[in-house]
């Protein structure tokens, strides 16, 4: 069953009727995708759900096999100037602290409380896990998902003061709400922590926790004083970026996506692995070029590196989203 | 929104005009759960089932919560001699091996190609770990599909004659469709593999593959001559099995069921898990008690076992149904 945007809250009758009441303010709502400017993405993203829900199509997909991944970091939110769960890494051990009065003289965990960011990174990737699993581990899933709704809720984010989950992309809200409304199933699939976005994701993008992919930690079930508990290890269990991306969609989800979107090298396989199936795929980057609204960075940049993408996309028939020019806004109006 | 199963085909007025034309036949009908006895676990069921999708009841359960898990080996199909894998896999090694003459003089596979399933299984898990590794892997993840397809097309259960998928449990259907109505996401979670199940999940008992968690091996992504695969690696990646079940509904639902069918000790955590959370909870087991139209066993079984189960079970509140006393028909009609 195919449903046109246009119908799910107005019969035809009643779109008559309010065209002509109320002209292009209408029309407006109408738009599946307002926040898109009328440029080549928005086209070809249309014209992708429009066929594949077609009945008699023979680009139609059965509604169970319209499955759209996307990823998190820089594609739903924003990266910049750090993927938003270093920063909360870093607010964690500011608060453990006084429980650790070793780390003032131990490093990385000695420049993060200096306020010293590049010194906090200089252990490269070990000097992060050192830290995500002092942070992320040592309690239950239960306390962990509350910790992490507490510091949602309080944090701000240090360009804009919005809240980080105010960092998101309007035009990728309209996506999501956009492809579920025409039986598409939304997934998350990020390299960040499951057990950070799961608390949020429902309420933010609408994704289930269910629908909920990323990298995770070992846990082990025990039960304490007759009640069960999952503890939280300090031991990677999954590492869900790359290949890995794939190799997670196939564990968790165990169809191939028809649409993948990502913005950068981390998502390449996933673009790949979903536009080299069967019958109609739509692969998409959104490309970071808006150095005013938002950030501009790819090729250079120490988050959301995209090189192999920008050589490689266009002739795989990937569609770039050029956020300068595709999106008329970037994040929604901030809360009050 | 709540659904009564007897309004899903039928509206007010035509239940009543069938009613007066066709009596008890349009009752029976009616019933979600025809094959189940009247007797004390459908009571239950159908009680919390009512209770949790009542809007306004203290008990209600907003539909994005209402998770039910199943195990499948002695859930929701049989699991006698052996485990239906286990067959897979004998005959798996027959197929294979004339690729493999070292087999002929290499246990466990000897025993196999003897027909001498006793000797095959007296290596223990290490023996059956083996087997499943050089049958399992070494071929892409969509080769291994279609392997399952034909096996599951062909093969036949050696006590009743019938195909696997016929040998599930016609009240366990009834229980996932009438869950389903009422809003329900109905998950499998077994020890057996998840590739072995997802095949065929959605065909035999409407559960899609992202509905299906089970035990795994790893899988690796690699392009070959352009075209990316996903290669099956013999090295375990997840046991799927007593708390490892509760370990992998977390990973990959998120949320906690709220109500969780099983029928062995594999299940125990599965259920303590479920019951011990907050609002209304329900954990049912399976008791295999036929001998005539099934199997009966359960404290000294070497599949299936259930001992702590029975001594623990009732004073937490599970319920036992008793296949021979509380359902009607076992098996559903065989397929000509």
């Amino acid at each position: 069953m195919r449903i046109h945007p246009k119908y799910l809250f107005l019969n035809e009758l009643s779109v008559a009727a309010a065209l002509l009441l109320f002209g292009s303010y209408a029309y407006a709502q109408l738009d599946p995708l307002p926040s898109w400017s009328d440029t080549g993405p928005k086209k070809t993203i249309i014209e992708f759900v429009e066929k594949v829900t077609t009945t008699g199509s023979p680009d139609f997909v059965e509604p169970t096999e319209r499955i759209a991944t996307f990823d998190n970091d820089g594609t739903l939110w924003a990266e910049q100037p750090m993927y938003f769960q270093a920063i909360f890494i870093f607010d964690r051990i500011k608060q453990l602290a006084p429980q650790h009065p070793e780390w003032k003289n131990k490093e990385p965990f000695a420049s993060v409380l200096k306020g010293d960011v590049n010194g906090a990174l200089a252990g490269g990737k070990k000097a992060l896990l050192e830290m995500a699993m002092a942070t992320h581990a040592g309690m239950t899933t239960e306390a962990f998902g509350q910790i992490v709704n507490d510091w949602m809720a309080s944090a701000k984010h240090p360009k804009t003061g919005r809240r980080y989950t105010e960092m998101i992309y309007q035009p990728m809200l309209e996506l999501l709400a956009y492809l579920r409304a025409n039986d598409f199933k939304t997934y998350i699939v990020s390299g960040g922590g499951i057990e950070f976005m799961r608390p949020w994701s429902e309420r933010i993008y609408g994704i289930p926790p269910e629908q909920v992919l990323g990298s995770s930690i070992k846990t082990k079930y025990q039960v304490q004083d007759g009640k069960p508990v999952l503890m939280r290890l300090p031991e990677m269990n999954f590492i869900d970026d790359k290949d890995g991306k794939v190799v997670g969609i196939n564990q968790h989800i165990g169809r191939r996506p028809i649409m993948a979107f990502g913005n950068s090298d981390g998502d390449f396989e996933m673009l790949e692995w979903t536009t080299a199936g069967p019958g109609p795929r739509l692969g998409v980057m959104v490309h970071h070029t808006d150095d005013k609204r938002e950030w501009a960075y790819d090729r250079d940049s120490h988050v959301g590196r995209l090189d192999r993408g920008l050589d490689e996309g266009p002739s795989r028939g990937w569609v770039f989203v050029d956020m300068k020019d595709d999106w008329k806004v970037i994040f929604p109006p901030a809360a009050k």
